[in-house]
Formats: C-alpha cells, structure tokens, sequence
C-alpha cells in the first residue's frame, strides 16, 4: 500500500460535538484504479476532488456500488469495525452482477483498516458516535459507447457519525411504484436503485409520510424493504421479515438482529410478509410494531403505515417492551465493545501505521 | 452562453477516415451547473476534466440520465439536427423521474446549437458519417446520505461517428433476467438501467448470442427491447413493435420508423409481443425479419433468435425486400438532407458563432 499522509490536516477544525454528518470528510481516503484487465496499487492520499470529464462512464451507465460500513470507539479509545467481511462479500456480489471486476482484499479490507487506524483521531467517541465508512466503485472509463467499461476506481471515503437517534417516521405501503424486478438487481447495493427510489418517496412525502415500503412489482402484495432499510413487523409476539432474495438486500444488520433475535428467545418468521396481512393486523390491533434497519441509524422505529388511504397509527411502546429496543440495544453494546460478542462480529483494528 | 474557446485545438491532429468512435472528442463541451435551487450560466468550454470526489453523489446513488442524439454534415457543409425537441423532452421525464431538476431549454437546446456550430468541422462528412452527441445530467454533491442531490451538472459531450452499418446480431430471449420493473425507471434513459443490462448481456454472450431480447419481468412472455434499442418483428408482411410504457423507452428512432411505415403503406401493429407467437413464427417461417432500432446505428438487423436450447435462423432478405432496410434508408435520407423532409424532423444548425 502507498501512503500519501495530508500536510495541511483539517483535525483541528473538526468540532467532535458540532458537525454535520456526510459531508464533513475525514482527511484521507482509499483509491484504487483498475486498467489494462487488472487493479493497480492501493494508495491512501489526502481526501479531494480527482480529474474525471462528464464522459465518465460510471455517470453515463451507471456502473457503480458501493457499501454503507461503521467504525466505534470506545472508552479505551481502541477502535472496532463491525462484520467487515460482511461487507466485503456483499460489495463484490454487487460488482459481479453489475459486470464490474471483483476488488481485491488488499483494496477493501486493508485499505479500510489503514484509513480508519490512520485517521483514528477523527473517531468521535460516546453514546451513539461513530465513523461512518463509504467503501465504493465506479467506471472511470470516458467512451460513448453503452458497454462493460475498461477502467475502474475503487475508493473508500468516510465522514464522522453523531447519534444513533432517528425519530418515528411514518411509511406508506406502495401499491404502484416499485424499486427492483425479478432477474434485476435488487439485492446489490448498485447505485441505481437508490435513484429510482427518490421520486417515489418524494410523493409519499408529498402526502404527509417519511418513507415507502417497496412491495414486489407484480402484485404489491408482498413487503420488500421500507426506504433503504430492510423491513421487520411484529404481530403479537412474533416477528416477520422477507427472506431474502434477489430483489431484496441482504443487509449485515439485518442478519445480525435476526441472530440476537434467536439468542433473546425471540420468534421470527423469514418469509413472505403479505400486505393484507399486515393491515389486518394493524386493523385488529395486533400489529404491535415495526422498524426498518440499517447500518446508517440501525432501526427506524415506524409510528404509522398508510396503505391506500387509510393511514393505521401504531402503538408507542415503552422501551423495555419495543422488540426493536432490545434488540438494537443488543447490537449496539457488541458494536461499541459494551457487551461481549459471543458472535465474533467486532474487529478491533490495530495500531500499525 | 458563455463561451471559453480552446486555444489548443486537437481539430488538426483529427483524421476523419481514421478514428477511434466513442473516445475521441471534439475540442468543446457544454456544461451547467445547479446549485442553490437554480441552474446557473451555461458555458461552452475546452473538453477536459472537472473535479470530482469519490463521494459525488452521481456515482454512489446513480442519479444521472442521458440523451444519445446526432448531427449530420451535407454536401453543402450545411449541418442538421434529428428531432431535438424530442430528445429535450425526454431527458426532462427521464429527469423527473430521478428527481433530477428540469433542465433549462438554454442549457439543452441552445447548448447544443452552439457546441454543434462552434464545432462543426469536427463533423465527418459521407455516407454514414455524423456526430454523435451525448447529452448528460447528474448528480454532483459531495454528501454520504441516500438522499436527493442538491447539486447536479449538466453537460453535452460529442464524438465523431463512423459508418451506420452494424453487422447482423445473434439474440437470445431472456427468460430470466429482465432490465425493467413495472413501477420503475425502464422507460427513463437512466445510467443504472444500463449497468443492469451488461452481466446478462455478457451471459448470453458466452452463449454465442450478441445482444439479450428484454422480457417482462413477471412472466418473461412479453418482448420490451432488444439490448438498448427498442424491437420490430416482421411476421409476413406486418411489423410489430411493443407499445411504450414505463418499462419501455420511448425511442425517436422508433417513433420514425413508425411514422415512416406508415407513410411507405407498411401495415404495423404496437403491441404485445409475445414471446410464444414469434417462436411460433420462427418455427412456420412467417418471421421474415428482425431488428432492433436506435440512434447509434439506425437498425441491427437480426440473424438468429435463441429461445432456451433452440437458436432459429432468420431469413436472409435482399435489401428491396427487407422493411428493415427500406425504413432505414428513408430515415437516413432525410435525417442527411438526401430527401424531402415531410415530416420537419430536420432542424438546421445556423453559423451564429
């Protein structure tokens, strides 16, 4: 790996307790640029803009996936990564659906653990606090020409993260628009199925909601995933969530919330989760909650679901009795290092730089 | 239009009989900028480079449509646009459905009529020569958050084009893999509608096909396109071609061909295609052509159908019996000035600069 390290740090500008998360960078990143059938040397260099013409292929073909990851710190200031294999595996079934050439684990997996050990001090430490890690790839090539592109660059980018908080949001079941096909891309994290999803979620935005819960394009009838989170309800005292697929996304906090849930004696169902369902059981009140997850805030707790227009309000419940509480709870004190992790989920990263 | 000129112009290093489509470029670009909830100065500048980060939102979430449109040089120098208007009023439903702000006519059209001019001895002159011109929208700001773009660019880059002719295709019908989802973005020129399409159009690849015949995704017994161009059946002396929907795009060189067919007294039925009646055809002989339409070449016509394990070969027509062939030239001839134009599809570039 080459290292370039930053003459002119902006660390003594960052402000641990008054920052604005995504677009506040940490002073390096990973780049990595495939040609010639193979990817060159991983060099970390001070986080800034590179030289691409609009011809970009990656912005004309949209060529491009990436992976949402977070880094913590804890009391000790030693730092931790979480199911980064996970990851790892993901971003390169991304790439091999979106024909893009495999990343190698030099680029991914030691790139991530030289950046985030390099720029530790970025790392906001407490409650909630963490480094959030943008690993991605995109075709760089510049022709005119609707094909498989020859150039590549892989980057790792990564903005500190404040509180785990996000409040309630409200979710309207979709019964027209949809975000994946059957024999499409779905289950990647490609760069494009996070466009197709905005104008949607504008217009449920536009009619009082946060967010859409994608059903499957053919009938509506079955849940998906609720914005970009993967989707969980819980009717009585168990919990339901979609198997996935190849149009459903095969997210880390997902499959981890489906093991603590196993652990804490929790019943759930992987399956289909039928619409009708769902507002039957909201209708007789046995809908008791439901939550999308993500790596970004963990879970969203939902307040509401509309569906057609009826819009079904959903219990508040007290923590200790929210499913999705004790579980994030759970997930959380192993990410920070508050809990022991019988799973082996987190990996310390190491002083080496 | 704020015009910067090229004071190094790679015009005389330029061989109009030898060069490379799709990566040589002409010596300007057009580009604009919005920010602030307002495009702003549309300027015509040297080609180049623009910086950007990895964290560009264009390429981590795919918010980025084109437009693919050509110019066309005569005997007399005079040069032509094809239809702009109709591609101007596409790329702004391709934009909304991306929640992509609308691009301002000055941009786009005034845009193009400028780079065109600016640049036109760029332009090869002959029989299937053109300019090729690449019109793009994307996303710009720098921010880790799964969200609408504040920031976007739009720009118009060009490259010379070569002959029209494309070699007979191979396709095979998917049955699998699909390129559009109902309540999707199929019928939007999206970047990431592309990216989708090349891993299954390598896989027909290895199987000896050249292109991948898009089916619906929920029952695979319905034709939408033929790689990126939209589709015509000839079963006896009738064409038929999928009608456009939001899975299908809606093709400027599909909407001449119709209006061409019917001008020539060629009976056309837009519709369903099925899949079962096109291999009933090809099995009875009534297929008697096949082919795909779009801007970069006009027509590929088809030389062979594959359908799970069977792979039908397609009649080879003369040229004066071909509908293919006969709609093509007639575009053709109007689009380079070589025919009345009946239908003022022809739009003439002034020397304004």
């Amino acid at each position: 790996m080459i290292i370039q390290k930053t003459e002119n740090s902006k660390l003594p500008t960052f402000d641990p307790n008054n920052f604005s998360f995504g677009d506040t960078f940490i002073d390096h990143m990973i780049i990595c640029e495939y040609e010639n059938g193979k990817w060159g040397d991983v060099k970390l260099v001070p986080y800034g803009p590179l030289p691409f013409t609009p011809a970009m292929m990656g912005v004309n073909y949209g060529q491009a996936c990436f992976e949402g990851m977070k880094a913590y710190k804890d009391e000790n200031d030693d730092i931790f990564l979480f199911r980064p294999e996970k990851n790892f595996e993901r971003i390169n079934k991304s790439a091999k659906r979106l024909a893009i050439p495999e990343i190698p684990r030099e680029a991914f997996i030691d790139g991530l653990n030289a950046l985030v050990d390099i720029d530790r001090e970025w790392i906001p430490k407490g409650e909630g606090m963490s480094l959030y890690i943008r690993p991605v790839v995109f075709a760089t090539e510049e022709v005119l020409k609707a094909r498989v592109s020859n150039k590549y660059m892989f980057a790792i980018v990564a903005t500190p993260a404040k509180s785990y908080y996000s409040a309630p949001v409200s979710v309207k079941i979709s019964d027209y628009y949809s975000r994946s096909a059957n024999g499409g891309v779905g289950f990647a994290k490609a760069a494009g199925n996070y466009a197709a999803s905005f104008y949607p979620t504008q217009l449920a935005i536009d009619e009082g909601y946060d967010q859409v819960i994608w059903t499957d394009d053919a009938t509506h009838e079955y849940f998906e995933e609720s914005g970009t989170m993967n989707v969980f309800v819980r009717i009585n005292d168990t919990i339901y969530t979609p198997k996935t697929s190849e149009k459903i996304l095969d997210g880390v906090t997902r499959d981890s919330f489906l093991q603590l849930a196993e652990r804490n004696g929790i019943d759930v169902v992987v399956g289909d989760v039928k619409v009708a369902d769902v507002v039957a059981a909201l209708k007789d009140g046995s809908l008791k909650e439901a939550w999308g997850v993500g790596t970004a805030v963990v879970t969203t707790r939902f307040e509401a679901i509309g569906y057609g227009d009826e819009k079904f309000a959903l219990p508040t419940l007290a923590d200790e009795d929210s499913f999705a509480f004790i579980l994030k709870k759970a997930l959380v004190d192993i990410q920070t290092n508050h809990a022991e992790d019988p799973f082996g989920w987190r990996v310390k990263v190491d002083k080496k730089y």
